[in-house]
């Protein structure tokens, strides 16, 4: 498949399927704490401009025995699976073997990648280690590098990019037409100066009256006052702006005004 | 790590297991992209302070059957399990019910809990919504929340935290004793600027010579020049500063002046 993986789709808009992908964060460096991941709340928002909804994101030591684990758990249980880390030239970059082992292929020197990686480092300094980075597992095919050149690799319909955010980013550009989505979830959310337990009774009402529209309630607290962020999620901005008016009316029955917030980008 | 650390083990240090946890947090805002997850670190450091090692994250949506089976995986997988999010008074606060169904056993409006909150709020204003807050499952022991007053729960291996990260972290100051830890991780790190692959090769020879120390490479690219973070992992000290001296003299060879990261808190 490599290359051509595509998840079955109808015709019709109207029948478009809910298409989810998860993400597989390879990296003691977020598990210790020591790095704050920058790559899931960048590859939420892209996706969901795809029409993909982010579904599900795990965080996995530098291990073999768990990639292979994670990654065959998640490739057959979601349309696409994204990885982050472990594709540089350094011994604790054992992301391509452990992919390979997950789909029992060989790894091999991807020829094209070698090509790549020769030209960009001056005569003679092609070593042994940044070989490492032209490894990619049998029926792979290559993901761009516009940063530095190093490629990813897909395989069926894991995605392997690398963890820093910037590399990782153009990675995606060069993946876009690859994707294919369904219908993206749209969103608006308010910002409530009421305390979330005072407002919880008549959201779970709206909520219960709108079986198409997800309403989640975040609180918050500002200067020591209790508020809360309301989100309201649907496929359709019909449904949004509905629940949104009756999310409304209830807020100022409290006496307090709710302010839209900005649309997210 | 405090800045008190004292290098020296305990006389049952060769003994001591290996601890490790899994976080899992419930939360579609942080799937969307619209919310950045703070408490993945926080925990992480926190409990490496504890001698325990965050191993695993897994972030999933808000739903009852993704809830159920995620956190039976870990808790068999790992010697605790920390969760955060819905907790709150809200239709979309989930996480009590599916816990509950998660052990087989019927969810109760906890005694203790009752009382707590009934006190907190105004008289006649302990609506339905906010009791929500009082359900624990069967068996479950209340978690103290000094910040919001609304308790999480611990039932056996998993503790059942709030999302917010301020009160999260006040929580784990009430579960602290209530934790047994083994070795910590101690770790230190060099900035290097040097680019990666051009060390990749020292790096693995040293990782090969050191089997106990966990040496791990990150990248970076600032001012358009790329370096690296080199982090030395061990359980002693000795063996980091083994491994940091023979870094170190590697990066000295390309001509390169290597820094001590200050230690982190």
């Amino acid at each position: 498949m490599s290359d051509h993986f595509i998840p079955t789709q109808p015709d019709d808009a109207a029948e478009k399927p809910v298409v989810k992908a998860a993400l597989i964060i390879i990296g003691d460096e977020i598990l210790s704490g020591r790095t704050k991941d920058a790559n899931l709340a960048y590859l939420a928002k892209w996706l969901n401009g795809e029409g993909i909804r982010l579904d599900e994101v795990r965080v996995i030591p530098d291990d073999t025995n768990r990639i292979v684990d994670h990654v065959n758990s998640c490739r057959r249980q979601f349309d696409y699976v994204f990885t982050t880390g472990g594709i540089g030239p350094t011994h604790d970059d054992i992301t391509a073997e452990s992919i390979a082992q997950a789909f029992a292929v060989p790894l091999h020197f991807h020829p094209e990648a070698m090509a790549l990686l020769e030209a960009h480092y001056p005569p003679g300094e092609f070593t042994q280690a940044r070989q490492r980075m032209a490894r990619v597992p049998e029926g792979g095919s290559l993901i761009d590098n516009p940063v530095s050149v190093a490629p990813g690799f897909q395989i069926e319909n894991v995605f392997v990019l690398a963890g820093v955010p910037l590399i990782m980013q153009s990675m995606l550009e060069s993946i876009r037409h690859k994707l294919v989505g369904g219908l993206p979830m749209l969103s608006a959310s308010l910002s409530v100066p009421v305390p979330e337990s005072a407002l919880a009774g008549d959201l779970g009402l709206i909520a219960k009256a709108h079986p198409d529209v997800q309403i989640g309630s975040y609180p918050y607290y500002r200067e020591g006052r209790a508020g809360l962020h309301v989100v309201v999620r649907a496929l359709d901005q019909a449904l949004i702006d509905r629940a949104l008016r009756e999310i409304e009316a209830a807020v100022r029955r409290f006496g307090a005004e709710p302010v839209r917030d900005p649309r997210e980008g």
